[in-house]
């Protein structure tokens, strides 16, 4: 076999069952490829940011590495953002790069460029087999790293020639390792300080925000009185009836440093001390209360969960963790707002659904809402890089066909790759995308506001640079010209009514909600 | 003044007068700093492909310095792929990139990664001010980096808290660099090869695209019998009546080294000696035929204008130019081919028309229908990077009001930067874009076809990944979505009357030229 072929058999032979790609002449001999390894899905997207979100939301919820195959450094540099976003979800994510063939980069041709000088910018492990016997080895190699816990991207830069050449063999078949426990001595005295009597706030995220990560935190919050925290950006949340619903930390320094006021100590497991998102002139970047002390239960990449469950049955050996009852807003009428779109939602949302949130500004009010709906999971941006929502979708749907996929898109994020709506159509994906349309850059003009001397003398609101009116951007129009079905929705109850509309008919649908800009 | 006045105003002085942009939080302070800076434009895109892809376009055509304003990493990262493209071009551009406040970064914040090894992918310099102080004089460094010959990309990464302290001033003014003259020793042996009566082609590129190096090419051409071609990708060319028109050389080896077969002596001056865009097996990289001698006459960054005036004083101080005398192709009927578009657009092309080529595949029969067309510029892709046609036109229609700008856009190219179309109509551009829709990646489909052993079994007509027929896209209804006027056209006759109307009314238009893929 040639090493285009090595190089999908090891892949495949490795768990990895759908190749997100947007190939050109350098990736022929890999589509080619492809004919021979049946059992790869290969998903076209029209733009990279599509090619790598998708790839990111399919390993989100396949929990299986995904795959990307982008066309040289300018292909790798369309994708880097949402692999930020990977990046940060540490999800498993091995992207194939096509490269000039090994004698042609010396003659710097106009694509040519150092794409391992990108590919390193994701701090994960680079390969370039250099013939095609490597293809295989470096394929199993890049595989192996990306299945390190907790989950990194691994980048192999095949060569043309490399990829046309004979002399392939598939690399040896690579599993899952398993995730590092956590000492007994950490876990014993993390349990001291929960009974020390002292106040203590315990802040969980990555893979203890699933059922028995939230279940266990629930036990130990029952039986010591610890609040729990979820941390603010998580690359995938289980959510509703039946699961405890703790109180996500909040955007801003002060938000934060309210909701753990009094605490003396801060307990983390799967994620880090709290640092705020952007920093601000006279505010601390790490949001632990002055004088308390921070606790590490469990590292990223430590084994959180089983962590979370051993304090529990330390701490709380017979307690049970206080679970939200199923209940949902009652749907609300009139305009749409801000906080009402939310109870549409939540009043709809069916059974085992998927949310991709990427509300942005709009989204405060959608937690409290969905507290009490049916199980479902949210996948959110966990690098603060805009433009993962569709794709996110997109790959959430393809890891899930069975799940209905439920897209908050904020307008602003849609414009980075609306072309997954393309995607979405293609692959006949079960998404409802509602965009929440405030026609502006909401967020901007918040955080202007929020600045202690704010960055210019006007009104952020007449700043043209925050403005998306002109032109207004018409999203059923964009939805229809990618074969989409969509509709509008101005009030709450043509939300509702479209939103139950697009979730019983197969097949991807746009809302275009349009609401005001938060107050 | 704060270091983000300061950083702006330092851009001013040193002639930059637009700032393209998709600022986020840690842009505010520049955002603000505009205020105090009014002789800056801001010229706002969604997404930040658009915003150096429009900076490139209008580097090329303004013949100033351009400047970005980019959100962290993931903004850079979005940018890249133009900007691959844009230092192809050696074009000035300073890209200002936002970061976390100095005290901020150390805490690892979502947002936070390696912003210089992202910008040292371009090869330019970097600069990174620690206070407000140095914003200024890193702001006068970046730009005299980027004015050294024959044009650079620079990068000024700027945290947060170096914008929004006060202690700035503005940094020395910085002007352009002359450029390197040849030296007389070798225009004096290339004159000598050109009168040795041996076969030689001339293959010039780079700023010799334009009037005066056409005409000194002419001249030498016309007394020495040397072959002229042009370069395969140009930042910008020059072309029409009254103008010498060369041959543009292929993009394939073969068809390369045809054109120049016979030749024992390439001359390039502004251009390196040709290399092939992609490799195939068994095909050299570098196209030049075997046994010739590669001289160079300028390299890229010497001043190859003068170069070639000087060595047509010497080998031809009688001779006078050839050029094409003004002639137009008749307008064709019946349906839209591949060839016959480009007559449509020949015919009608305005006087000083900036053509945006990113036509790909359907373009072939371009040069030769407008040759004799009203003198006109040609912007192309010069990095072989697609996505960057849409906004190339957003930057030449803003540094050129009072010129009509026509965008021939292919299809697949026209997914990366849709946006594009977005802030066309936001800044009231006179811009018209044809898509030229043969409703797949049809370059692929042909490079399947090119490779001696084809990369795999089957047809590509029929391999899913180069298709874009499912769901086709309504290009027509995406410009509309932009607010932007839109047609479709099917045949000559609506392609000539749709084209007419777009140039005759003010602001951007859009028609979706359906074309069957090349045989």
């Amino acid at each position: 076999m040639n090493g285009a072929e090595a190089l999908l058999r090891t892949l495949v032979d490795g768990g990895v069952e759908v190749l997100f790609t947007n190939p050109g002449t350098t990736e022929l001999h890999l589509v080619g490829a492809l004919e021979s390894v049946p059992e790869l899905h290969g998903v076209l997207a029209l733009f990279e940011g599509v090619v790598s979100g998708a790839a990111d939301g399919y390993a989100r919820i396949a929990g299986k590495p995904a795959a990307t195959l982008l066309h040289l450094g300018p292909g790798l540099a369309y994708g880097l953002t949402n692999l930020h976003n990977s990046r940060r979800a540490n999800s498993p994510v091995v992207n194939i790069v096509g490269d000039h063939a090994t004698f042609h980069t010396a003659f710097d041709p106009p694509l040519n460029s150092d794409i391992a000088a990108l590919a390193g910018w994701l701090r994960g492990p680079v390969r370039r087999p250099e013939d095609a016997a490597g293809a295989g080895p470096d394929a199993a190699a890049a595989l192996a790293a990306v299945l390190e816990p907790p989950g990194h991207i691994a980048t192999v830069i095949m060569p043309a020639d490399v990829s046309w050449s004979d002399g392939g063999t598939a690399g040896a078949p690579v599993r899952s390792r398993p995730t590092p426990t956590v000492e007994q001595e950490t876990i014993t005295q993390v349990a001291e300080t929960l009974q020390s009597g002292e106040t203590t706030a315990l802040v969980i995220g990555g893979p203890a925000l699933r059922e028995a990560g939230l279940l266990a935190a629930g036990r130990i919050a029952a039986a010591t009185g610890a609040r729990v925290f979820q941390e603010l950006y998580s690359n995938r949340v289980e959510r509703g009836a039946g699961l405890p619903a703790f109180s996500r930390l909040g955007f801003y320094p002060d938000q934060v440093l309210d909701q753990l006021h009094g605490a003396r100590h801060v307990v983390v497991a799967g994620t880090k001390a709290p640092v705020s998102l952007f920093a601000y002139p006279d505010q601390p970047s790490l949001l632990v209360p002055e004088g308390a002390q921070t606790h590490v239960l469990a590292e990223v990449g430590q084994d959180a969960v089983a962590a979370l469950i051993r304090l529990a049955d330390l701490v709380a050996p017979d307690a049970a963790a206080p679970v939200t009852d199923p209940h949902r807003p009652a749907l609300p009428t009139g305009a749409l707002t801000v906080e009402n779109w939310a109870d549409v939602i939540a009043a709809l949302l069916p059974e085992r659904a998927i949310i991709i949130d990427e509300s942005v500004s709009s989204g405060t009010a959608l937690a409290a809402a969905t507290a009490g709906a049916p199980r479902h999971d949210v996948l959110m941006q966990t690098g603060g890089a805009m433009g993962d929502g569709l794709p996110l979708a997109v790959g959430a749907a393809v890891a899930a066909p069975d799940r209905p996929v439920v897209a908050l898109v904020a307008d602003g994020c849609v414009m980075y790759t609306a072309t997954a709506l393309w995607t979405q159509v293609r692959e006949r994906l079960n998404i409802t995308n509602v965009i929440l349309n405030n026609h502006g850059y909401a967020i901007l003009r918040q955080e202007w506001g929020y600045f202690s001397k704010q960055p210019g003398s006007a009104n952020p609101d007449t700043n043209p640079l925050f403005d998306l009116t002109n032109p207004q951007i018409d999203f059923v129009g964009l939805a229809n010209a990618f074969g989409m079905p969509a509709t509008r929705a101005t009030t709450a109850e043509q939300l509702a009514e479209q939103f139950s509309a697009a979730l019983n008919q197969p097949g991807p649908h746009l809302i275009d909600a349009t609401i005001p800009p938060a107050a």
